[in-house]
């Protein structure tokens, strides 16, 4: 029985030598008990995960996330992990520009005028000369800034720790930072360090109207916090995640003027696709010729 | 009597010696008669250039718009006409990213899905490495390139005339370029030349799910030929600027799945502001120390 890969694309190169089976999260193919390799289908729910304690020749697992704190527990002893590292960097950080523009632009507005077939014009705020306080400057982050920078915004770098040979501020100097940003922009992994980072005081921080915008994880920002400060028009929010999540039908911060709202899509867009395909295949070639593999967490 | 500045906003810097009045395209004060500077309202509609012809000391008529033919009939002899050129390329080229990022990312989905408290997830398309064509290559286009660029989109550019040292091709050649485009930019002015130039054949020649983005003038576009590619789901569009303007209440385009409209509001941003005042106490400066003005359109 020669060894298996089990991949969620079919047009992933397989080095020769390596047989190939499919899987994109629906109905697993029978007879898994050759596969060395699992690429696991990306954001396909809770069901692709189960199936790796089912693969008795598993030897590597290939996640397509960068977090895969879920995984870990599930690993069978002796089998590696790879994350997929640095794959939504560019999605994620486009996103935050998409909903930067929106909010900037009224967008909700000239969409709900469209439906109505209403010609009304208002000026808008802009993008340009906005001073936008960074929060969290890894790979994305500073995917995120080059966008801002060429818009001309004018960009204020903060990270957990302050890098004062890159210009990075410390999370540590918010207090003094958050009043002079039009909009602050979260990158942030969900970490103890992280969570409720921008509360009740943080946001009364912030001056009138400026805007919130995330693309990290949700519990970085106390929800009812930022729901107080939206819902008197103080504040504006651009949210591509929440806490909880997903936001429940009923919750009111859905419908606070200001607010927008995309149900966590920022990393799943169409220019993740390649680069996780070109992943993929670089992690075949390497288990194939028995070289180090990237991105490894569990080894 | 000393002369007199008539400005739209009271924070322009006024030189000594200048008096100032102001008009923001309301009521206009009365006993003008020693106004010999005219900074006219910004996109005020049809009054502020009939009030031209009621300054009998007019010298010198400063427009912030960049187009300025309809000026060019009501100034009376030996009156001098400036325009307001380059103050709205950064709102425009800003507001060409907006259309792309809402209809690359689905952002209409989303925010129809808002207002029901919908958390429904899908993958989108994306603005990185979409090929973009890029048609009006002045300091509009290029500040368009520049964000376009940084968020890793392919741009190919296209102007009037080819420009192969700056790598720009021709209108000419835009049959041979126009298939290989996922998004077409247009940042054209309103000439006989740009007039119909997006046309059937053009559009026809566009890939399947192309974008089609205007932020320049509507003619550019044929409109029916758009409406009839747009409606079969073939091509998507994102549209400032629409032939006619406004588009009426009951125009078909406006219902049309793939199609986002906005009421031409692409020049009139928060970050025109600054740079208007700025122009604005540049040229007073300048007229009141007999130096040469900028802009001048009509001498």
């Amino acid at each position: 029985m020669s060894a298996r890969v089990l991949l969620p694309w079919t047009d992933i190169d397989v080095p020769e030598g390596l047989g190939a089976a499919y899987y994109d999260g629906g109905v697993p193919p029978a007879d898994l008990g050759d596969v060395e390799f699992y690429v696991l289908p990306y954001d396909r729910g809770p069901e692709p995960p189960k199936l790796i304690k089912e693969l008795p020749s598993l030897r590597v697992v290939q996640s397509l996330s960068a977090g895969v704190e879920t995984l870990v527990p599930l690993l069978p002893e002796g089998v590696r992990l790879a994350n997929g590292r640095g794959l939504h960097d560019l999605s994620v950080a486009e996103h935050a520009l998409a909903l930067i523009h929106a909010a900037q632009r009224d967008l909700p507005r000239w969409f709900a005028q469209q439906t109505r077939g209403e010609w009304s014009r208002e000026h808008t705020r802009s993008l340009a000369d906005s001073r936008v306080l960074l929060v969290g400057y890894g790979s994305i982050g500073q995917a995120v800034e080059r966008q801002l920078v060429a818009a001309e915004a004018v960009v204020t770098r903060v990270a957990s720790r302050p890098r004062p040979d890159e210009g990075v501020h410390g999370v540590a100097e918010l207090p003094a930072l958050l009043p002079e940003a039009d909009i602050v922009v979260l990158v942030l992994p969900d970490t103890p360090a992280t969570r409720g980072l921008i509360g009740p005081a943080e946001l009364a921080a912030l001056p009138d109207d400026a805007l919130v915008i995330n693309v990290g994880r949700g519990t970085a920002i106390d929800t009812d916090a930022l729901l107080a400060e939206t819902r008197t028009g103080r504040l504006r929010a651009g949210l591509d995640v929440v806490d909880p999540e997903p936001l429940p039908a009923d919750h009111p911060l859905w419908t606070v003027p200001g607010v927008v709202i995309t149900p966590h899509i920022a990393g799943g867009s169409a220019s993740f696709y390649p680069r996780a395909k070109k992943l993929a295949g670089e992690q075949l070639r390497r288990y194939a010729q028995g070289e180090e593999l990237l991105n490894l967490v569990v080894q």
